[in-house]
């Protein structure tokens, strides 16, 4: 995929040229994975939050949607394949260690949540009208 | 500490209520450890992310101030207590999986980042004009 094509649903897809130089920024843990935070480039809401190791990190900079490594089920998954639900990069941030990323995406569909919520953080401490 | 007091910098600090039901919904690794993404609650910026086991988590929601575990120094520490960057926590998040924290606070001072960014996810992928 190149930037500014589109995919069937409207999103432009944008992937993000980086260098090896910045690549080897990223501090992955000893399972080789590093957090990925998902913000929604709309309104800075965190939608959720799981994991990439380097080959998804790579994936999701060469094709502009989201890649994560499933720890539980042992393979990668592109985020609303399955749902429809996709995540459109734009822009991929890392922190000052290099252990934590921060991915701004257009969020398509109903949300992030597979529980059918906007944002997997749905729910506070002390707030009763949480939903459960 | 009890909601609606202040400390020296004018903050009002806030603890938390929140029920062992609750609590228990939290899942922490094999190390003990959650995730907890930091968002500053004025513009949802996201600030940081760090490590907290269960009692650092008790100790955020009782006390109003984010408490972390360093995992590389095996101890706790309350944020800003030695530059003064404090943070004042507004409301404490938790994913769908449990196993995720996101707490929006008010963040004193320049920043959270220790390099002095206000935030630590400052650099981007293909950014040439990130700060190196």
């Amino acid at each position: 995929m190149s930037t500014g094509t589109n995919d069937t649903t409207g999103y432009t897809v944008t992937p993000i040229a980086f260098t090896d130089a910045e690549f080897d920024r990223i501090t992955f843990n000893g399972d080789g994975l590093v957090g990925a935070i998902v913000q929604d480039a709309s309104d800075s809401a965190v939608l959720m939050f799981a994991w990439m190791n380097s080959e998804s990190l790579r994936r999701t900079l060469d094709t502009g949607r989201t890649w994560f490594w499933s720890r539980s089920r042992q393979e990668y998954w592109c985020k609303g394949e399955t749902s429809g639900d996709r995540q459109y990069v734009r822009s991929v941030h890392y922190d000052c260690d290099g252990d934590a990323l921060l991915i701004e995406v257009d969020q398509e569909g109903a949300g992030a949540c597979h529980t059918g919520h906007r944002t997997c953080f749905y729910r506070s401490f002390g707030d009763t009208t949480s939903d459960r």
